[in-house]
């Protein structure tokens, strides 16, 4: 089964099976050393020298100790949402009694900076500003790096959810001045689901001091106090750390120049076989994503058939739409182990899904 | 190695295989089966027809979750503490504002149902009580089919943390009344660290609805809903869903009884080798534990380097003390996979490790 979905991704044959080593202490000095090289190598990842800390929960959760740690009840915060996952911020700081601004792009367009330079400018009580790099139910990777620099211009503490760029995509958690970057190891990092990692500024480390919402599971100093001892506050799920301790050796085995350059060089080949099959990007030109192609159901094809389709009939799991975007787009990922194979195999499925369901590719004038 | 800590416990070979399978769409209709047959199992291992979720998270934030569902800021709650986890319990409900009163039995003692009686007579504002089941810092059991008769005659809400008995230690959910029962996957479960279960009864689900503390990624109603649907809110850590789903069937083929019985003879066997060898047991007699057990470092022994020498020298891993108990007590873990030559080598290593360190034996009177 070829499993095109933005996460969970294909996880390598020889990281699966180092998931599978017998079981250690998770207090014991083993465990130190992989916790200390593990975390070596997400600071690599991340380009910086900020901490980096290991959660065990899903990126959601990740996100979650993002928020509970920087946004104060009552701090009124800029959300810059460009899909479900933006969303999904703006959730969190409501749910914790955040006062958010919600700065909303339509889905399928990335955020304009120059918006978010006169968003903050215009009320400087806006203390953070958070943010999706990559957002993955919409196809569309943000400009950070100039929002990035909006953001430093007006000295504002910088939230951003990497979950489905970060191992992909270059993120210069350091020459951007990220202050607070989340990411996933379902995603790029070819893990299986259920670790977060997090990094923390030091301008975001006086933030969380100061932060008045209660976390206990989430709180980010007892993760990094126990980290100086080589553990972790609570029980982490030490198979997944055997994974990613064989997944960052693969990473680096390729270098990352050469992930980045891989997923660049596929997501246009994606693209590029789509447009050939006459079907149009969710995506607007310009701001498409390297990690995850969302594409229009053409008219005429019943959106909720794609999925199921391509599954049980071409070997290929694609993902829907999600939320409004139900039966509306259908989504190809091509993040973590991905190969020229692979898109080749999935761009056929989706050739004979459609051709299946009653679509015929144009022919070209 | 011999890994006698009380968790994570010893994968069984196949149930660590099992979660190298290839990685699948967490919103596949594959995955969607697993959820239910593993829920269905856990549901038979909680001997209980409540609905029983499952968490991407460690056995603390299972903990927390049953606190932030079930405790308002302001609700007046008894915490029963015999050691480090009641009092993380404590700690979680100060951390999001409930108001406990703290009843404490000293460390090595198991709780008094009838102290417990008379608490909760002398103070009917007391919404709740939380107490753990099997204190794993102190190897004591509970008596919790008697503290919960005491609990249901008062009405009030009983949240247990099961995470190191159940499964190992009969835990009859409904039977005994049990609101809210947390339990972790690395325990007897026998699988890798990184999930949680949490049972909540219609009683339990009243409260939930009503309580204010905000919450997110642990809200148990969204779980709930998801899991109607064959899903989980966010990404779960899909191969410890397998890991579960093949540790599931061996216990069963095992039969819970026998497994019970299992644990109480290799924890009686455990006890007396330990007696054999003169050690003294922390645990108060009548209230030990059948799944890990407390021994007081004898004087003379420098109790700081019990671990290290059992595992450099003679192939065994201990766990020490925690908190205050550090270097005064060291712990055997017997449960999960767990057989009479694990206990015949671990007991081998202990006196051997303890003669290392200058004990000696008492020779009979």
């Amino acid at each position: 089964m070829n499993l095109r979905i933005p996460g969970p991704t294909p996880v390598p044959r020889e990281v699966a099976e180092a998931g599978a080593a017998d079981m250690i202490n998770h207090r014991g000095p083993e465990f130190a050393e992989i916790i200390g090289r593990v975390t070596e190598g997400a600071k690599r990842v991340f380009q910086t020298s900020n901490d980096v800390l290991i959660l065990t929960t899903s990126g959601s959760g990740g996100m979650e100790a993002a928020v509970v740690n920087h946004v104060s009840p009552g701090d009124k915060v800029l959300v810059v949402t460009i899909g479900v996952f933006g969303k999904r911020f703006l959730e969190i700081v409501q749910t914790y009694g955040g006062n958010p601004t919600e700065l909303a792009f339509d889905f399928g367009t990335a955020a304009d900076p120059a918006r978010i330079d006169a968003a903050l400018a215009a009320d400087p009580e806006l203390k953070a500003v958070l943010v999706t790099h990559n957002e993955t139910s919409t196809g569309v990777t943000n400009p950070l790096k100039e929002i990035a620099e909006v953001v430093r211009k007006h000295d504002r503490l910088l939230i951003v959810d990497a979950i489905s760029s970060l191992s992909s995509i270059p993120v210069e958690t350091d020459a951007w001045g990220l202050d607070v970057v989340v990411s996933g190891s379902q995603k790029g990092w070819m893990v299986a689901p259920g670790l977060a990692f997090i990094s923390v500024s030091p301008r975001a480390w006086e933030a969380q001091a100061k932060c008045t919402t209660p976390r206990f599971y989430f709180d980010l100093q007892r993760a990094r106090s126990s980290a100086e001892k080589g553990q972790t506050p609570w029980t982490p799920a030490v198979s997944l750390y055997f994974q990613l301790d064989r997944a960052l050796q693969i990473l680096f085995a390729e270098g990352l120049e050469n992930v980045y350059a891989r997923h660049h060089r596929l997501a246009e080949k994606t693209r590029r076989g789509l447009l050939d099959l006459g079907l149009e990007l969710f995506a607007a030109e310009g701001h498409r994503s390297d990690t995850v192609t969302a594409v229009k159901v053409p008219e005429g094809v019943d959106g909720s058939l794609i999925t199921k389709t391509a599954r049980t009939e071409f070997g290929t799991v694609l993902a829907g739409g999600q939320g409004s975007l139900s039966g509306k787009i259908f989504r190809f990922g091509h993040l973590g182990l991905v190969s020229d194979e692979d898109v080749d195999n999935g761009l056929r499925a989706v050739a004979q899904t459609m051709e299946r369901l009653g679509y015929k590719t144009p022919t070209p004038a």
